[in-house]
């Protein structure tokens, strides 16, 4: 469906060039710019760079520091305007050392890893009994102070979706089991990773304790990890663990968002806000995390910018630490909540292909939905009745009211990879990073040039 | 293919056996056997075992001892004679701290273990210039002393194939390639992971220093890792690695063969040798290397025992300390090779399904081969025209010259997992163990109560 579209729609690109010059700058082709992205190499080189010359990034700490100035200079060399950092304090964590083994009635070693916000078992570890949960409801039925000394742990399996909606519910194990099993007396607790693969990399991720609730060791097990450990527990004698995490909290630290921009021809029309996160976990290289977010972003406005001024201002946010509290998408709004954004999008699922759109737009915006949703078509894309959502970088103006568009990558393989180690380039397929490349494209120099309102 | 012929086989023999019930303990059915092997939970029940209550096992420690003792345990538990262990003493070699850091000119932690007879960089670990040599051809090049103080890197990257025959070339990259180095004056090596995956799990494996070469520390990077080191070196600067392992060598410790044996009625008849081995790399919990292995010859001999008293001795051998150097298949060839084996075979080749049988066998064996290849075509497995060669832990006893058939595993997926964390229970899929049993019950059927000589 690609390769055909593709052709033709140069042909007929080139065609106009020939005979009138003038007209792909006053009104740029969405089809030609879609398809001629369907080559696109910038954002590739985008993952490839941040990958290979930073790697990983946690919020807050000096690699993110380098992160932020490594995007000044490949914004400013990719011809963007105003590139900019806005910085901000906020809490930290990081992690140290972590090794967990079942001592009893079994001696092996369990490939785990200290969940974002743990607290520290100090540095001689912590040896307990395991008490175990199939599920978080489990676990928030146990009566109070009945895992006093113990580790709980919860082993509920996450399966994968295309539309990643699992996440959302089984997340919560991670979100606030910690919390809950806390507040239940437990000593600590390790979780079954909320991951879809079946590798012996953990996926760490966020936890939240509620106030007056303090922090105890919380952890990830690897998949094999922890069905192995429900294997030992299934002979039905006790089992013991040693549990050895060492993460600090240091305190508020700086960290900061990296801006840059299209500036519109039409000061009045408002702002187009085009957002990924810097950040990524420590884990990983943070390659699908969002490393391909944020290129994929950058290099559709850069296609937009090289074909002529847009009549709107894009505006390119690099947010800072997303991972562990959306802290940067917060500082923008902050900061810029009041100016004029007439619509807002967001990449962070990956480089998987776009399949599916969503739309929040008013009604006058049809006509533009509509052009959308027939230069998408062209990509194997359909449109969705759900409304858009955005994600955690603009959520604050998505909460305004402010207009959304989702392109939603397929997310499959997303979990498998997620905030675990593997989230690296070798991931990524470069036809499918293009292809959001394209998806984006066609959007932005639609809605970019758009005569009609977006919000 | 296979389920029309169990139940026809089924058929047949309960109709065999409703008319004559001696007929079946006179002379058991080879396909019924292997039919109903198609079902078998024996192998599952030891791979499951194995990985569960005792995980890891590396050749010449405490965990190798407690599976001989496990071993002994459910060997006998399923009924077989003379369950005994051999113990032997060998040199040994432990893995210590293993860390890997890019600190020039990208600063980032590399995925790395180290190599089974390993040097150690001390407890303050090694920095110095990578050396980078894309393969082992190139390393072999280098002139004399052009290594001094410099860590090499070798990248050459093996593909998979559904016969491993990758692994004998790119293998040589792991077993010679650190005593190259050494022997130009490198301070350290680390090679690109000897395997096929894309995980951030590295693949360990014996290395040997030539005599007169002190050993270096020698380590294998995981796929992603070694791949990002590469382009790190591609931006054309000095790269710089701190380096930190620190392996032990123990000295002489115990290690020890379990055997165990189905008699055979006729003594002058000789023995048919199966084995495999019992010790593990120490990342994972040896489940395809080779907790199957060893499984599926014991499941294929209890349904031989089960089925009634075969013609020959049929002989498990659970060899200890393969990974490190074979030791226990040349103590039992110390030990046993002067009784009068007649067929040896071996299973170390992970859990896939058996596609194509190798033999060596005299011409007055033909029968022998016709049937058994006749038995493994309904599964689906081709007869090659190459000769077997059998496998590490039988080497010897295939060095003098002794029957062998190899039942060659479907290869594609081996080496994403050999050597690596990733060899876990999750990996093999049942159906295919499964057929593992089928294919070894088929060949001990006939070639254990053959008339003609094997031998």
């Amino acid at each position: 469906m690609q390769k055909p579209t593709f052709f033709r729609s140069t042909a007929l690109a080139l065609a106009a060039a020939f005979l009138c010059p003038s007209a792909l700058l006053a009104a740029p082709d969405a089809a030609a710019l879609r398809d001629a992205a369907l080559k696109d190499e910038i954002a590739w080189d985008i993952v490839e760079g941040l990958t290979t010359e930073i790697g990983p990034r946690l919020a807050a700490t000096p690699k993110e520091a380098q992160a932020r100035d490594w995007a000044v200079a490949k914004l400013r060399s990719l011809g963007f305007a105003n590139v900019r950092i806005e910085t901000y304090r906020m809490p930290s964590w990081e992690r140290g050392r972590e090794e967990a083994r079942v001592v009893v009635p079994f001696d092996q070693p369990l490939a785990v890893t200290a969940l974002g916000n743990s607290g520290s078992t100090g540095p001689d570890g912590l040896k307990a009994e395991i008490a175990y949960f199939r599920t978080l409801a489990d676990l928030e039925a146990a009566p109070q102070g009945s895992l006093k000394g113990k580790i709980a742990f919860v082993s509920h399996a996450m399966k994968a979706s295309q539309d990643g909606s699992g996440y959302a519910p089984y997340g919560q194990v991670r979100r606030i089991g910690p919390s809950i099993a806390a507040a239940k007396g437990a000593a600590g607790i390790v979780i079954r990773s909320i991951g879809t693969d079946s590798h012996r990399l953990p996926h760490t991720g966020s936890t939240r304790f509620e106030p007056g609730v303090a922090p105890i060791p919380a952890a990830a097990l690897s998949i094999p990890d922890a069905e192995n450990l429900e294997r030992m527990l299934k002979r039905g004698r006790p089992v013991r663990l040693r549990l050895l995490l060492t993460p600090r909290f240091p305190g508020e630290q700086e960290s900061g968002n990296v801006i840059a921009e299209v500036p519109g021809s039409d000061p009045g029309a408002g702002i187009i806000l085009v957002a990924g996160h810097l950040d990524s976990w420590d884990l990983g290289t943070g390659a699908i995390d969002d490393a391909a977010g944020i290129a994929i972003v950058a290099a559709a406005a850069k296609r937009i910018m090289d074909a002529g001024r847009p009549r709107r201002t894009i505006r390119i946010l690099w947010a800072g630490a997303e991972e562990v509290g959306a802290y940067g998408g917060q500082a923008y709004f902050a900061a810029h909540g009041h100016e004029k954004h007439v619509l807002v999008m967001e990449s962070d699922f990956g480089a998987d292909r776009v399949w599916r759109a969503h739309y929040r737009l008013p009604a006058a915006a049809r006509p533009v939905r509509d052009r959308i949703a027939s230069a998408l078509a062209d990509l194997g894309i359909v449109s969705s009745a759900l409304p858009a959502r955005g994600g955690a970088d603009i959520e604050p103006l998505v909460n305004a009211g402010i207009s959304v568009i989702d392109l939603q990558q397929d997310g499959t393989r997303y979990f498998d990879l997620h905030h675990s180690a593997d989230d690296t380039l070798d991931k990524i397929d470069p036809a499918q990073l293009a292809q959001n490349v394209a998806a984006w494209t066609a959007v932005l120099s639609i809605a970019a040039n758009a005569k009609e309102i977006l919000h």
